[in-house]
Protein backbone atom coordinates (compact mmCIF):
# COMPACT_ATOMS: atom_id res chain seq x y z
CA UNK A 1 0.00 0.00 0.00
CA UNK A 2 1.38 3.70 -1.27
CA UNK A 3 1.95 6.15 1.70
CA UNK A 4 0.35 9.53 1.32
CA UNK A 5 3.56 12.00 0.38
CA UNK A 6 1.75 15.45 0.51
CA UNK A 7 4.88 16.92 0.43
CA UNK A 8 7.02 15.22 -2.01
CA UNK A 9 8.16 16.74 -4.91
CA UNK A 10 8.38 13.52 -6.90
CA UNK A 11 7.06 12.92 -10.22
CA UNK A 12 6.31 16.51 -10.95
CA UNK A 13 4.17 17.27 -8.00
CA UNK A 14 5.74 20.81 -6.22
CA UNK A 15 4.74 22.44 -3.52
CA UNK A 16 5.62 25.94 -3.55
CA UNK A 17 4.11 27.19 -0.70
CA UNK A 18 1.93 26.05 1.98
CA UNK A 19 0.11 27.78 4.46
CA UNK A 20 -2.36 26.17 7.26
CA UNK A 21 -5.43 28.35 7.68
CA UNK A 22 -7.16 26.00 10.05
CA UNK A 23 -6.50 22.56 12.23
CA UNK A 24 -8.53 21.15 14.97
CA UNK A 25 -8.92 17.25 16.15
CA UNK A 26 -10.98 16.60 12.68
CA UNK A 27 -9.14 18.90 9.88
CA UNK A 28 -6.88 21.08 8.59
CA UNK A 29 -7.42 23.38 5.64
CA UNK A 30 -3.98 24.44 3.96
CA UNK A 31 -3.29 26.52 0.99
CA UNK A 32 -1.11 25.46 -1.55
CA UNK A 33 0.78 26.81 -4.21
CA UNK A 34 1.55 24.16 -6.72
CA UNK A 35 3.30 23.02 -9.54
CA UNK A 36 1.97 19.69 -11.14
CA UNK A 37 3.36 17.65 -14.12
CA UNK A 38 1.15 18.96 -16.79
CA UNK A 39 1.28 23.04 -15.02
CA UNK A 40 4.70 24.07 -13.98
CA UNK A 41 2.50 27.61 -13.50
CA UNK A 42 2.24 27.52 -9.60
CA UNK A 43 -1.77 27.55 -8.89
CA UNK A 44 -3.35 28.48 -4.99
CA UNK A 45 -5.60 25.41 -4.35
CA UNK A 46 -7.49 25.15 -0.69
CA UNK A 47 -7.18 21.56 0.20
CA UNK A 48 -8.51 19.87 3.29
CA UNK A 49 -6.78 17.25 4.69
CA UNK A 50 -8.65 14.49 6.43
CA UNK A 51 -7.30 11.10 8.26
CA UNK A 52 -8.50 7.82 6.16
CA UNK A 53 -11.47 5.96 6.69
CA UNK A 54 -12.04 1.85 6.53
CA UNK A 55 -15.48 1.31 4.80
CA UNK A 56 -17.05 -2.21 4.90
CA UNK A 57 -19.58 -3.60 3.07
CA UNK A 58 -20.39 -6.76 5.58
CA UNK A 59 -22.63 -9.86 3.29
CA UNK A 60 -24.11 -12.21 5.63
CA UNK A 61 -24.42 -16.11 4.19
CA UNK A 62 -28.00 -15.34 2.99
CA UNK A 63 -25.95 -12.47 0.85
CA UNK A 64 -27.39 -9.57 2.54
CA UNK A 65 -25.66 -6.71 2.56
CA UNK A 66 -25.76 -4.96 6.35
CA UNK A 67 -26.14 -1.11 7.13
CA UNK A 68 -26.59 1.75 9.54
CA UNK A 69 -28.87 4.59 9.49
CA UNK A 70 -27.25 7.50 11.10
CA UNK A 71 -27.57 10.60 12.05
CA UNK A 72 -25.11 13.10 9.90
CA UNK A 73 -25.09 16.84 11.13
CA UNK A 74 -22.95 18.42 8.14
CA UNK A 75 -26.57 17.40 6.54
CA UNK A 76 -29.60 17.50 8.90
CA UNK A 77 -30.20 14.11 8.15
CA UNK A 78 -30.39 10.60 9.18
CA UNK A 79 -29.48 7.95 6.34
CA UNK A 80 -28.50 4.42 5.29
CA UNK A 81 -25.40 3.56 5.02
CA UNK A 82 -22.26 1.13 5.55
CA UNK A 83 -20.23 1.07 8.24
CA UNK A 84 -17.02 3.32 7.86
CA UNK A 85 -14.57 4.77 10.51
CA UNK A 86 -11.69 6.99 10.65
CA UNK A 87 -7.85 5.64 10.72
CA UNK A 88 -6.78 7.07 14.00
CA UNK A 89 -2.59 7.31 15.08
CA UNK A 90 -0.18 7.23 12.39
CA UNK A 91 -0.68 7.43 8.95
CA UNK A 92 -2.03 4.64 6.86
CA UNK A 93 0.78 3.02 5.45
CA UNK A 94 0.09 -0.63 6.50
CA UNK A 95 -2.83 -2.64 4.95
CA UNK A 96 -3.13 -5.11 7.85
CA UNK A 97 -3.10 -2.30 10.83
CA UNK A 98 -6.20 -0.85 7.71
CA UNK A 99 -8.22 -4.36 7.80
CA UNK A 100 -7.63 -4.45 11.59
CA UNK A 101 -9.59 -0.76 12.08
CA UNK A 102 -12.39 -2.57 9.38
CA UNK A 103 -12.89 -5.18 11.89
CA UNK A 104 -13.35 -3.20 14.87
CA UNK A 105 -15.72 -0.68 13.21
CA UNK A 106 -17.72 -3.62 11.62
CA UNK A 107 -18.31 -4.40 15.40
CA UNK A 108 -18.64 -0.79 17.38
CA UNK A 109 -21.12 -0.33 14.68
CA UNK A 110 -23.17 -2.82 13.63
CA UNK A 111 -22.40 -5.38 15.84
CA UNK A 112 -21.31 -8.13 13.45
CA UNK A 113 -18.46 -10.01 13.20
CA UNK A 114 -16.51 -12.14 10.60
CA UNK A 115 -17.89 -15.94 10.64
CA UNK A 116 -15.26 -18.32 11.86
CA UNK A 117 -13.55 -19.30 8.13
CA UNK A 118 -15.00 -15.95 6.86
CA UNK A 119 -12.67 -13.32 4.72
CA UNK A 120 -11.88 -9.57 4.66
CA UNK A 121 -11.18 -9.11 1.69
CA UNK A 122 -9.35 -5.44 0.59
CA UNK A 123 -11.09 -3.65 -2.53
CA UNK A 124 -8.77 -0.89 -3.35
CA UNK A 125 -9.59 2.52 -2.20
CA UNK A 126 -11.51 5.92 -3.33
CA UNK A 127 -10.92 9.61 -2.92
CA UNK A 128 -14.61 11.58 -1.50
CA UNK A 129 -14.30 14.61 -3.32
CA UNK A 130 -10.31 15.33 -4.46
CA UNK A 131 -11.01 18.59 -5.73
CA UNK A 132 -10.67 19.95 -2.65
CA UNK A 133 -9.89 17.10 0.19
CA UNK A 134 -7.29 14.18 0.30
CA UNK A 135 -9.61 11.94 2.44
CA UNK A 136 -9.37 8.45 1.24
CA UNK A 137 -11.45 5.72 1.73
CA UNK A 138 -10.21 1.83 1.73
CA UNK A 139 -13.16 -0.52 1.50
CA UNK A 140 -12.98 -4.22 2.49
CA UNK A 141 -15.47 -6.80 1.84
CA UNK A 142 -16.46 -8.80 5.18
CA UNK A 143 -18.30 -11.99 4.41
CA UNK A 144 -19.86 -13.85 5.67
CA UNK A 145 -20.70 -12.53 8.41
CA UNK A 146 -22.83 -12.83 11.63
CA UNK A 147 -24.19 -11.10 15.14
CA UNK A 148 -21.85 -11.34 17.86
CA UNK A 149 -23.02 -12.85 20.83
CA UNK A 150 -21.65 -9.15 22.78
CA UNK A 151 -23.38 -6.93 20.28
CA UNK A 152 -22.38 -3.44 19.01
CA UNK A 153 -20.82 -1.19 21.08
CA UNK A 154 -21.43 2.46 19.35
CA UNK A 155 -18.88 5.08 19.89
CA UNK A 156 -20.88 8.10 22.13
CA UNK A 157 -20.09 10.37 19.87
CA UNK A 158 -21.81 9.05 16.94
CA UNK A 159 -25.86 8.55 16.69
CA UNK A 160 -26.81 5.25 15.05
CA UNK A 161 -30.53 4.66 14.86
CA UNK A 162 -30.30 1.53 13.45
CA UNK A 163 -28.88 -1.32 11.64
CA UNK A 164 -30.67 -4.02 9.31
CA UNK A 165 -29.55 -6.65 6.78
CA UNK A 166 -30.76 -5.87 2.85
CA UNK A 167 -31.17 -8.12 0.53
CA UNK A 168 -29.62 -6.97 -3.22
CA UNK A 169 -33.06 -6.42 -4.53
CA UNK A 170 -33.85 -4.21 -1.66
CA UNK A 171 -30.65 -2.58 -2.00
CA UNK A 172 -31.16 -1.68 -5.73
CA UNK A 173 -34.13 -0.01 -5.21
CA UNK A 174 -32.60 1.65 -2.23
CA UNK A 175 -30.12 3.08 -4.55
CA UNK A 176 -32.50 3.87 -7.52
CA UNK A 177 -34.88 5.90 -5.43
CA UNK A 178 -32.20 8.04 -4.08
CA UNK A 179 -32.54 6.13 -0.65
CA UNK A 180 -29.23 5.58 -0.15
CA UNK A 181 -26.89 8.39 -1.06
CA UNK A 182 -23.68 9.10 0.27
CA UNK A 183 -20.51 8.17 -1.40
CA UNK A 184 -19.06 5.65 0.78
CA UNK A 185 -22.33 3.57 -0.10
CA UNK A 186 -22.83 4.04 -3.21
CA UNK A 187 -19.10 3.67 -4.57
CA UNK A 188 -18.23 0.79 -2.66
CA UNK A 189 -21.50 -1.09 -4.06
CA UNK A 190 -19.79 0.14 -7.37
CA UNK A 191 -16.79 -1.86 -6.78
CA UNK A 192 -18.92 -4.94 -5.15
CA UNK A 193 -20.65 -5.12 -8.87
CA UNK A 194 -17.66 -4.47 -10.91
CA UNK A 195 -15.50 -6.82 -9.51
CA UNK A 196 -18.34 -9.67 -9.05
CA UNK A 197 -18.98 -9.77 -5.37
CA UNK A 198 -22.49 -8.10 -5.87
CA UNK A 199 -25.22 -8.21 -8.47
CA UNK A 200 -28.44 -6.64 -9.09
CA UNK A 201 -29.47 -9.34 -11.69
CA UNK A 202 -31.19 -8.73 -14.87
CA UNK A 203 -33.01 -4.69 -14.81
CA UNK B 1 -35.67 19.47 -5.14
CA UNK B 2 -35.61 20.65 -1.44
CA UNK B 3 -33.16 23.63 -0.65
CA UNK B 4 -30.68 23.36 1.76
CA UNK B 5 -31.89 25.16 5.43
CA UNK B 6 -28.66 24.31 6.92
CA UNK B 7 -30.14 26.31 9.99
CA UNK B 8 -33.61 25.25 10.22
CA UNK B 9 -35.01 24.28 13.37
CA UNK B 10 -37.53 22.08 11.81
CA UNK B 11 -37.77 18.32 12.43
CA UNK B 12 -35.91 18.51 15.52
CA UNK B 13 -32.51 19.84 13.81
CA UNK B 14 -31.29 22.80 16.29
CA UNK B 15 -28.21 25.15 16.05
CA UNK B 16 -27.46 26.14 19.53
CA UNK B 17 -24.37 27.80 18.44
CA UNK B 18 -22.46 28.38 15.52
CA UNK B 19 -18.50 29.86 15.32
CA UNK B 20 -16.71 30.24 10.94
CA UNK B 21 -13.56 29.39 11.82
CA UNK B 22 -12.22 29.78 8.10
CA UNK B 23 -14.09 31.03 4.83
CA UNK B 24 -12.92 31.80 1.13
CA UNK B 25 -14.23 31.45 -2.01
CA UNK B 26 -13.63 27.71 -1.93
CA UNK B 27 -15.67 26.61 0.91
CA UNK B 28 -16.38 27.73 4.81
CA UNK B 29 -15.50 25.71 7.66
CA UNK B 30 -17.86 26.03 11.05
CA UNK B 31 -17.91 24.49 13.94
CA UNK B 32 -21.38 23.86 15.39
CA UNK B 33 -23.05 22.82 18.10
CA UNK B 34 -26.14 20.83 17.21
CA UNK B 35 -29.35 18.75 18.78
CA UNK B 36 -30.45 16.40 16.44
CA UNK B 37 -33.86 14.46 16.52
CA UNK B 38 -32.19 11.31 18.28
CA UNK B 39 -29.67 12.94 20.82
CA UNK B 40 -30.78 16.68 22.39
CA UNK B 41 -27.43 16.59 24.16
CA UNK B 42 -25.90 19.10 21.78
CA UNK B 43 -22.32 18.35 20.22
CA UNK B 44 -20.29 20.21 18.65
CA UNK B 45 -18.75 19.34 15.00
CA UNK B 46 -16.55 20.66 12.42
CA UNK B 47 -18.44 21.28 9.03
CA UNK B 48 -16.91 22.13 5.82
CA UNK B 49 -19.45 24.35 3.75
CA UNK B 50 -19.31 23.25 -0.19
CA UNK B 51 -21.24 24.92 -3.22
CA UNK B 52 -23.60 21.92 -4.29
CA UNK B 53 -21.93 20.17 -8.20
CA UNK B 54 -23.44 18.44 -11.10
CA UNK B 55 -22.41 15.28 -11.84
CA UNK B 56 -22.63 14.05 -15.55
CA UNK B 57 -22.50 10.55 -17.11
CA UNK B 58 -22.32 11.11 -20.54
CA UNK B 59 -23.04 8.09 -22.78
CA UNK B 60 -22.77 7.99 -26.58
CA UNK B 61 -25.22 6.20 -28.99
CA UNK B 62 -22.56 3.24 -29.07
CA UNK B 63 -23.33 3.28 -25.09
CA UNK B 64 -19.77 4.09 -24.15
CA UNK B 65 -19.16 6.54 -21.34
CA UNK B 66 -17.39 9.63 -21.88
CA UNK B 67 -14.74 10.40 -19.19
CA UNK B 68 -11.94 12.90 -18.81
CA UNK B 69 -8.54 12.74 -17.21
CA UNK B 70 -8.02 15.02 -14.83
CA UNK B 71 -4.88 16.54 -12.69
CA UNK B 72 -6.12 16.88 -9.07
CA UNK B 73 -4.10 19.32 -6.60
CA UNK B 74 -5.51 17.61 -3.33
CA UNK B 75 -4.58 14.05 -4.00
CA UNK B 76 -1.56 14.84 -6.50
CA UNK B 77 -2.42 12.78 -9.41
CA UNK B 78 -4.10 12.48 -12.41
CA UNK B 79 -7.38 10.42 -12.14
CA UNK B 80 -10.21 9.40 -15.09
CA UNK B 81 -13.34 10.67 -14.02
CA UNK B 82 -16.59 11.53 -14.78
CA UNK B 83 -17.02 15.60 -16.09
CA UNK B 84 -18.56 17.68 -12.87
CA UNK B 85 -18.30 21.33 -11.86
CA UNK B 86 -19.57 23.54 -8.84
CA UNK B 87 -23.41 25.48 -9.05
CA UNK B 88 -22.08 28.71 -8.80
CA UNK B 89 -24.04 31.73 -7.71
CA UNK B 90 -27.69 31.35 -6.00
CA UNK B 91 -28.32 28.57 -3.93
CA UNK B 92 -29.19 25.23 -5.75
CA UNK B 93 -33.12 24.94 -5.46
CA UNK B 94 -34.10 25.44 -9.16
CA UNK B 95 -33.61 21.71 -11.25
CA UNK B 96 -33.54 23.80 -14.27
CA UNK B 97 -30.99 25.79 -13.54
CA UNK B 98 -28.46 23.04 -12.43
CA UNK B 99 -29.85 21.04 -15.55
CA UNK B 100 -28.34 24.18 -17.42
CA UNK B 101 -25.07 23.68 -15.53
CA UNK B 102 -24.62 20.08 -16.29
CA UNK B 103 -25.14 20.44 -20.07
CA UNK B 104 -22.38 23.61 -19.86
CA UNK B 105 -19.71 21.90 -17.93
CA UNK B 106 -20.08 18.58 -20.34
CA UNK B 107 -19.41 20.86 -23.25
CA UNK B 108 -16.54 22.88 -21.74
CA UNK B 109 -14.81 19.70 -19.82
CA UNK B 110 -15.20 16.91 -22.73
CA UNK B 111 -16.06 19.08 -25.56
CA UNK B 112 -19.39 16.56 -26.24
CA UNK B 113 -22.78 17.93 -25.98
CA UNK B 114 -26.61 16.35 -26.02
CA UNK B 115 -27.30 15.06 -29.53
CA UNK B 116 -30.36 16.24 -31.36
CA UNK B 117 -33.25 14.75 -29.38
CA UNK B 118 -31.15 13.33 -26.62
CA UNK B 119 -31.95 13.45 -23.30
CA UNK B 120 -30.32 14.95 -19.67
CA UNK B 121 -32.11 12.69 -17.35
CA UNK B 122 -31.75 13.65 -13.42
CA UNK B 123 -30.77 10.85 -11.36
CA UNK B 124 -31.45 12.08 -7.67
CA UNK B 125 -27.90 13.11 -5.85
CA UNK B 126 -25.37 12.57 -3.21
CA UNK B 127 -23.83 13.40 -0.45
CA UNK B 128 -19.61 13.08 -0.92
CA UNK B 129 -18.39 12.94 3.09
CA UNK B 130 -21.96 13.89 5.17
CA UNK B 131 -19.27 13.33 8.46
CA UNK B 132 -17.44 16.21 7.47
CA UNK B 133 -18.96 17.67 4.82
CA UNK B 134 -22.65 19.34 3.34
CA UNK B 135 -20.93 19.08 0.13
CA UNK B 136 -23.91 17.57 -2.52
CA UNK B 137 -23.34 16.43 -5.74
CA UNK B 138 -26.99 16.39 -8.15
CA UNK B 139 -26.44 13.47 -11.36
CA UNK B 140 -27.72 13.79 -14.70
CA UNK B 141 -27.41 10.78 -17.42
CA UNK B 142 -26.84 13.10 -20.76
CA UNK B 143 -27.54 10.21 -23.44
CA UNK B 144 -26.87 10.49 -26.45
CA UNK B 145 -24.23 12.70 -26.82
CA UNK B 146 -21.91 13.59 -29.61
CA UNK B 147 -18.85 15.92 -30.08
CA UNK B 148 -19.47 19.41 -30.44
CA UNK B 149 -18.19 21.17 -33.74
CA UNK B 150 -16.73 24.14 -31.65
CA UNK B 151 -14.92 20.98 -29.41
CA UNK B 152 -14.09 21.84 -25.44
CA UNK B 153 -13.92 25.16 -23.49
CA UNK B 154 -11.94 24.46 -20.79
CA UNK B 155 -11.75 26.40 -17.64
CA UNK B 156 -8.21 28.27 -17.12
CA UNK B 157 -8.07 27.27 -13.41
CA UNK B 158 -8.44 23.40 -14.42
CA UNK B 159 -6.44 20.90 -15.72
CA UNK B 160 -7.79 18.14 -18.05
CA UNK B 161 -5.10 15.98 -19.97
CA UNK B 162 -7.46 13.76 -21.88
CA UNK B 163 -10.84 12.85 -22.57
CA UNK B 164 -12.53 9.08 -24.10
CA UNK B 165 -15.08 6.84 -24.55
CA UNK B 166 -15.13 3.90 -22.53
CA UNK B 167 -17.15 1.09 -23.13
CA UNK B 168 -19.18 -0.65 -20.11
CA UNK B 169 -16.34 -3.93 -20.23
CA UNK B 170 -13.58 -1.27 -20.09
CA UNK B 171 -15.23 0.74 -17.45
CA UNK B 172 -16.15 -2.49 -15.23
CA UNK B 173 -12.65 -3.46 -15.43
CA UNK B 174 -11.21 -0.09 -14.89
CA UNK B 175 -13.33 -0.06 -11.40
CA UNK B 176 -12.65 -3.58 -10.64
CA UNK B 177 -8.59 -2.57 -10.93
CA UNK B 178 -8.64 0.23 -8.87
CA UNK B 179 -8.00 2.75 -11.55
CA UNK B 180 -11.35 4.68 -10.99
CA UNK B 181 -11.64 5.29 -7.57
CA UNK B 182 -12.77 9.08 -7.28
CA UNK B 183 -16.67 9.62 -5.29
CA UNK B 184 -18.64 10.97 -8.42
CA UNK B 185 -17.73 8.46 -11.13
CA UNK B 186 -17.95 5.42 -8.55
CA UNK B 187 -21.01 6.83 -7.13
CA UNK B 188 -22.64 8.00 -10.64
CA UNK B 189 -21.97 4.25 -11.64
CA UNK B 190 -23.89 2.85 -9.19
CA UNK B 191 -26.80 4.60 -9.55
CA UNK B 192 -26.73 4.02 -13.48
CA UNK B 193 -26.29 0.24 -12.57
CA UNK B 194 -28.97 0.01 -9.83
CA UNK B 195 -31.28 2.29 -12.79
CA UNK B 196 -30.36 -0.26 -15.25
CA UNK B 197 -28.73 3.06 -17.77
CA UNK B 198 -26.19 1.05 -17.49
CA UNK B 199 -25.09 -2.92 -17.27
CA UNK B 200 -21.54 -4.65 -16.86
CA UNK B 201 -23.00 -7.85 -17.98
CA UNK B 202 -22.66 -11.38 -16.65
CA UNK B 203 -19.63 -11.81 -14.29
Amino acid sequence: MKSRTPDSEADGWETVSSRTCFEDGNLTVVIEEMRSPARRDPRLWTVVRRKGAVVVAPITSEGKLILIRQERIPIRAAIWEVPAGQIDGEFETNLDEIAAVALRELREETGFELSEGGDLIPLGDYFTSPGFTDERGYFFLARPVRECASGHSRDESESILDCRAFSPEELRGMIANNEIRDANTLAICARLLACGFLSFGQG
